[in-house]
């Protein structure tokens, strides 16, 4: 019975490998830097991205976003308070998005003009790391409130992501966080990867996250 | 495609059913209570667990405890240190346990004379939904960080406990936790269930649970 999930699962993933690799030449053609971020539930991603959508208007920079949840359109309808286009994805008992489901979703969006393209996943620490959605960039998540250990548990997902990111720091302190332990457990499952500190509450760390997203996105990293 | 894996998974459900059946029986027979314990990677359930072994062993009782994860045996551990007989089982990238890990696992142990057994599952709101254990009790928890409205974006594994313990109690003020909204979407989700508040940190909460817990055995609940 396992072999034959496994070999289930390797088909489905190859299909979204090929899906995946479309939506990425489309947004290449279209010039839109997309961005996957991952996370646990409750990891602040939809406050992130919020804070995330807001500066970058301010910067007079053109973003849409999609977000992912089993459930409910909670996200979609606080993002689209920052005042750019966002469709929320559910999907109904699956626990990620596939490739699939963000070709559906742009139907009708025209992705030319658009600077980034945030795609929120659903929270999840497992499953979402084998789903590629044709971003260029994959951002996992880490609230201070989570342990620092997260990274050895769960080394799959933490090890798929090129830019890593320690939300909630305004609770550093009262949750006794500690970032070199953190960070070195960050590193131990994915070498080198840069490791920012932000807080969506106070702003701590949101322009270092724009400006090393902007320098990702010149160089086409 | 996408029927195959419903009929796959049906298939991997309804055995993991019969030996969660089977376990049950076997836990039932043994006297031993077990309790499933559900949560997103960082509510703190092994600091929840922590708490309570070694408080159950100070007023006297025994207990067992399994703890699930990807990678690592850093709960088991922790847990060992609280004196009792811990096994860490990891699924290598599995997103949740089931019944066959738990018969595996069990193996070797005597049950009788148990009081409690605890079951940590994977950090994950979606997939240990699906796969009963063979647990009397299935406890979901949510810590305050997470965010207000979980339970209605994840509202499978929500529906599917018998009780809801709301953790890190301490960071409700920092975190500007709504107790009332969060208990109204726990109830939308789940109409009626028990909802405790918890702090591991101060052990706020703890005696309740606890107290809670030795209703539900005495009741065979």
């Amino acid at each position: 019975m396992s072999t034959r999930i496994v070999e289930v699962r390797k088909g489905i993933l190859k299909k979204n490998d090929e899906l995946a690799a479309a939506l990425r030449g489309r947004f290449g053609a279209a010039g839109v830097y997309t961005v996957n971020l991952v996370s646990s539930p409750g990891t602040g991603k939809t406050a992130f991205l919020e804070r995330t959508l807001s500066t970058l208007r301010e910067r007079g920079l053109r973003t849409a976003a999609l977000v992912g949840d089993l459930e409910t359109d909670n996200d979609a309808q606080r993002l689209a308070r920052s005042g750019v286009p966002v469709r929320q994805i559910n999907t109904h008992g699956r626990c990620h998005l596939e490739a699939e489901m963000i070709g559906t979703h742009l139907e009708g969006w025209t992705l030319d003009g658009l600077d980034y393209l945030f795609i929120e996943n659903v929270g999840n620490l497992v499953c979402p790391a084998s789903y590629d959605l044709g971003e260029q960039l994959r951002v996992v998540l880490m609230s201070v409130t989570e342990g620092e250990d997260k990274p050895r548990k769960y080394p799959g997902i933490f090890n798929s992501a090129d830019l890593a990111v320690i939300t909630k720091y305004d609770l550093a302190g009262p949750c006794d966080f500690d970032l070199a332990a953190a960070s070195a457990n960050i590193h131990a499952v994915r070498p080198g990867v840069a490791i920012l500190t932000t807080s969506a509450k106070t702003g701590e760390g949101m322009d270092a996250w724009l400006d090393a997203l902007a320098g990702l996105r010149a160089r086409g990293a």
